[in-house]
């Protein structure tokens, strides 16, 4: 059966799709909105599946360009095959509504290469982080989400110390920490490749934890990177902005599976709260 | 006068180019390959100066698929107007050379805000390393590359220690520091903004001080972020490669100006090397 995740982010391909063009049409679901307005993630991850079936691969580095708020509603991905590789495909996407383009999309696909040898990672899961099990949910303490929508869709839960923010305790560093996982997602169920890009956008900008004033933060650019098949389970996650300045921030994610292993990376730039 | 980068990423842009598209004729000039190949950085930064004259501002988030070696010759640069904006404008670029699509490019362009207030940033540039002028010259050292092509294109000063896996003493850590400028550069020029995508694939990889055999890295994808415009003088530079495992490696960036204010950050996800 296929998940919520799995229905939402569904598209079906024209199969009059016209020249070496694909063609999809599919809908920026109901409930994936904060406020009216499609989470980010989720919209990359409704443009990258149609993007990974023109592929015939899952995404390995994807990169969106943020363009208009994406709004409960039909939508059209159109995917245009850059270079299809043996190992790996270069496309390019689309996603509109009506006239409006919502968000460009360019990406890599390709399943991450097997491991060979013993990885060299200077980048660990914050030791400080329990179990995901005693890991208290984000959800109550939301200043600016209500408790409907988006959050209703994902399982954020966040270290102890770090909803500071959302109780006008913040930390006074821009850095977020917790574990993510789909709402309903059984204990033997894997996040996929596409999952890991909405929970790359999936949680409260760190910044609030800076001090700033808690208020929407418009991603321009966000890129993923694919660095391995996630085991099954929750994924651990580590967001921080270490460059606010002059209007603009990064905010730059890693995402851990159960046993520990990097599975991806992100890194968005995005304008300071207003 | 134009300085050799400037003439070496110029191109024309034609005066009848067919409907929305801006198409550019320009070279892969010649004197900036490692072997052939020309640079990376190099490649995108002549893509980007048409891209940039098609938004009418420099850029600002630039990612950059690299699907074939860029060879010395004649290049064309079609440039996509995705969406133009009061602040922003969004633009797709692709460059070819033939038949052969070299890059695929897409970037927001628009002059970073002026700062509002003081920064916060978790990065700085290196303690540990000199002075430009006191920081030596990387060139003797190298094993892989030539002294002619791209070398000779940019000064690189390499922070004591750091050429280590040049000869035969890797640090251990895959993380490399220095100075870049551009060959020729007068103390009172100042890089701007292209010249900082040229800056961000300029060094040597740093996963070679990691112990493993240097060769060639090809990468797939590169983002950089200009978060500054940069004041005269050359820029400071920490490279790192952060998680590398199953063939793959992130290769993160962060560039300073001489006033040690960031400019830019950048992150490219590679190949092991071959």
């Amino acid at each position: 059966m296929a998940s919520a995740f799995e229905t939402a982010t569904a598209a079906t391909r024209r199969p009059d799709s016209p020249g070496s063009r694909s063609v999809y049409d599919g809908a920026v679901a109901d409930g994936w909105d904060i406020g009216g307005v499609a989470n980010g993630g989720y919209v990359l991850a409704l443009a990258a599946r149609a993007m990974a079936d023109t592929a015939g691969r899952p995404p390995l580095s994807v990169t969106a360009h943020y363009l208009a708020p994406g709004r409960p509603g039909p939508c059209v991905v159109e995917v245009e095959p850059v270079r299809i590789g043996r190992r790996m495909a270069t496309v390019a996407a689309r996603l509109t509504q009506g006239d409006t383009e919502v968000i460009r999309v360019l990406g890599t696909f390709g399943a991450p290469p097997a491991p060979d040898g013993e990885p060299i990672a200077t980048v660990a899961p914050p030791a400080d982080l329990p179990d995901y099990e005693h890991t208290p949910t984000m959800e109550r303490f939301s200043p600016t989400m209500a408790p409907s929508g988006f959050p209703r869709q994902v399982e954020m839960r966040i270290r102890p110390g770090d909803e500071g923010f959302a109780v006008e305790r913040p930390t006074g560093r821009a850095e977020l920490a917790g574990w993510f996982a789909l709402a309903g997602q059984a204990p033997g169920d894997a996040i996929d490749a596409i999952g890991l890009l909405l929970a790359a956008d999936a949680f409260f900008p760190p910044v609030f934890n800076a001090g700033v004033t808690p208020g929407w933060v418009p991603t321009l650019e966000l890129t993923v990177h694919i660095r391995a098949v996630p085991a099954p389970g929750p994924v651990a996650a580590r967001f921080h902005s270490d460059v606010i300045a002059g209007g603009l921030l990064n905010e730059d994610g890693e995402l851990w599976d159960s046993t520990g292993t990097l599975v991806a990376q992100s890194r968005q730039l995005a304008l300071m709260p207003r």
